[in-house]
């Protein structure tokens, strides 16, 4: 089905670009040839391994002129990036790309400037790395008529959530994280959660269809959590993990990502370390779990070289456009509350009042001995509630005198309603 | 993409096919639209809720000459379906097909076929029906090199297997596997291996490209399993599961498909019930594990679905040519040995001696107390060892006079090697 070698470029070559360049070169892909890198400074770039055919250059109009193919973006970030790729893409140059920041914001229109110019934009690299989830869900899954998508997709968080599990502190499995190369140096984008929704809006464009502005999505980080969470959690049997989940209703989506107590028994409590997992319900197939290597050179780089592979074979995904859609956070599920207190007798009481006057039922008070009564650490579990009356309720008892930290409160993670 | 409706036909109104039809007919895709059903004795199969316009027929050549797009085999069997799918192919008809015996086959030669008569054959029901495992690996996993395929590929059998951890008889399982409609009256294609073979056939085809005659893959049935099974495998922290398995060595292929020793620290321990699961490994990407109802009318018409969209939306999968391998079962693993003897002294002696004459190790010896010596189960685990010499020797072991059932031996899952 291959009349000749696709002519290749990778623009930008750190871990992912040199992966991919690593992965033509070793395993010879007679459909695939490299022929440029581009870097800036991309002298200091140069590797003694690829064929000496390879042109390497610092000057993207040369890219632009070199008659390619395909040409793989592993720049990351909207810009210069986005307009490469607009550029490319309006000269009938087609584009694999692993930047789900870009492809979050702007997939819709370079799929749409790519159509018109006979060429493609893939994207299977953007979403949860080695892991075909977007191949898998985009054709596999295309008969279904998917109604939850919830996962972990941040290997940054995980790490460091998995890891605090053991009884460590946040700051310490950070720098941890940061020491093995799992996490930037400002990890604002993988903890605050930034990382994990553009992933889920790409997720939700092409499992169910719906157009999502990227910031629709509530964001929580997990900055505020303590090894007190983690142990409150295990008495609930649950552990706690970043997740990114988004679920049709009525018409619209409910979506949020942030931390969760997610219960020992579901495959979400087993990802450990930097994996990644991600579950799609069906109204057909049920569910479906995807799960490995979310992140890292190699994994990713095998996304992008299937995503060449699969241009170079003339293949085409099943694109049908989405929908816009009214997105919520307002779930309704049971949630933990934990407060940190100067303690005194009424509290409970206090705290309770605030969550009857909201017409949220408590499911349970749970208080751990041995600690500090001047910094008393407990916890209130609620029964199902919306988020908007639970989120009135908690600002009135953040608001309460005795309160040492700001409260922190998780949604429980509860099997989507079937549809 | 898509200037028209594709038309379709079903071949084979079973569980599957009125699933495909029931989809079609609720999702109201725009791209699909469904014209005819054939069937043998159409007239008691026709249902209520499919179009007017669908045209029910008991006569293959009214479907052949119909100017169909596509057409959806859920009839099953080598013949006639085989011939029914060469001649659409021939007359440039699309074909889908959830038949995994055929595809195991003949896939190759219906390939070839399709492509020079411009139209495809897709068949990403046929192996783990709603799991997308297909278009996971050969369009998501393609960039890889992958060196092992390890599944949970029948759902009966571990229907069986998951229940019998609860104590329960093969027998019990088996019938009540046969009341919810799990195992066929003649169980033999799941409980022997045969169902799970022509899956790893197509598996190790898309993912490892290796053509495998389906016979040169080795069998072993689930029948000679007992409690007592059950009960030392939780004594090694294990169960017993179905498992098939593929891993490339030296260029050649080492495979089976039967019952194993699985630890519960791996995932495939964790799969219950009808649910089916795949762990792939590749060289860059690591381990990617698929899991979901592996089964069932509604999974596999998803599967279906999908692959009708594709063809509908001009997609080609990645078909890379595999290329001949020799193919044998010699895993270089850690056994499992378990006997029922009508106990004398000499007879661990003996079967010791068997296992040292083949250079074979004893890792430990488990006998469980509070069995009639008459009809004593134990069981002897051994180091790592390849599976000729162990067959010579538990030849020898199976000849021991005392010995009162045949002994069952089983392998002991251990991660693949890494390459």
């Amino acid at each position: 089905m291959v009349s000749r070698k696709a002519k290749i470029a990778i623009l930008g070559f750190g871990t992912v670009g040199s992966s991919v360049a690593r992965i033509l070169c070793e395993r010879e892909l007679p459909e695939l040839e490299l022929r440029a890198v581009f870097n800036r400074g991309v002298e200091r770039k140069r590797v003694p391994w690829t064929p000496a055919s390879v042109r390497w250059t610092s000057d993207f109009e040369e890219v632009l002129a070199a008659g390619l193919d395909i040409v793989v973006e592993t720049a990351g970030g909207l810009d210069p990036a986005g307009s490469w790729i607009r550029r490319l893409l309006a000269a009938g140059v087609s584009v694999v790309t692993a930047n789900k920041k870009l492809i979050a914001a702007e997939g819709p229109e370079l799929e749409e400037i790519a159509a018109s110019h006979g060429c493609q934009v893939l994207y299977g690299a953007a979403v949860a790395g080695g892991i075909p989830v977007i191949p898998g869900i985009q054709q596999g899954l295309a008969g279904d008529a998917i109604y939850s998508l919830r996962g972990i997709l941040n290997g940054t968080s995980n790490f460091i959530l998995s890891n605090m599990e053991e009884g460590l502190d946040f700051g310490a499995v950070l720098s941890q994280a940061q020491e093995h190369g799992y996490a930037e140096a400002d990890p604002t984008e993988d903890v605050d959660g930034l990382d994990a929704r553009a992933k889920l809006v790409i997720l939700s464009r092409i499992g169910m269809r719906k157009d999502v502005p990227v910031e629709a999505i509530d964001c929580r980080t997990i900055r505020d959590l303590t090894a007190i969470d983690f142990a409150y959690a295990r008495v609930l049997n649950c552990t706690i993990r970043q997740i990114a989940r988004a679920e049709v209703r009525e018409g619209g989506l409910v979506a949020s990502v942030g931390p969760m107590l997610v219960p020992r028994s579901s495959p979400l409590a087993w990802a450990r370390g930097t994996e990644n997992m991600i579950i799609s319900s069906g109204r057909y197939g049920g569910e479906t779990v995807f799960s490995g290597h979310g992140a890292g050179g190699h994994p990713t780089a095998v996304a992008v070289v299937s995503d060449l592979l699969a241009i170079a074979h003339g293949g085409h995904p099943i694109m049908i456009p989405g929908s816009a859609v009214k997105v919520t956070n307002d779930f309704l599920v049971s949630r933990y509350l934990r407060v940190v207190v100067d303690d005194r007798p009424g509290i409970i009481a206090q705290i309770a009042g605030h969550l009857a006057e909201h017409g949220i039922n408590i499911d349970a008070i749970l208080q751990k001995p041995g600690f500090d009564h001047h910094a008393l650490p407990f916890v209130v579990t609620v029964e199902r509630c919306r988020r908007a009356a639970f989120d009135e309720a908690l600002r009135k008892i953040a608001a309460i005198d005795c309160m040492k930290t700001p409260p922190v409160a998780l949604a429980i993670l509860d099997p989507p309603a079937k549809q």
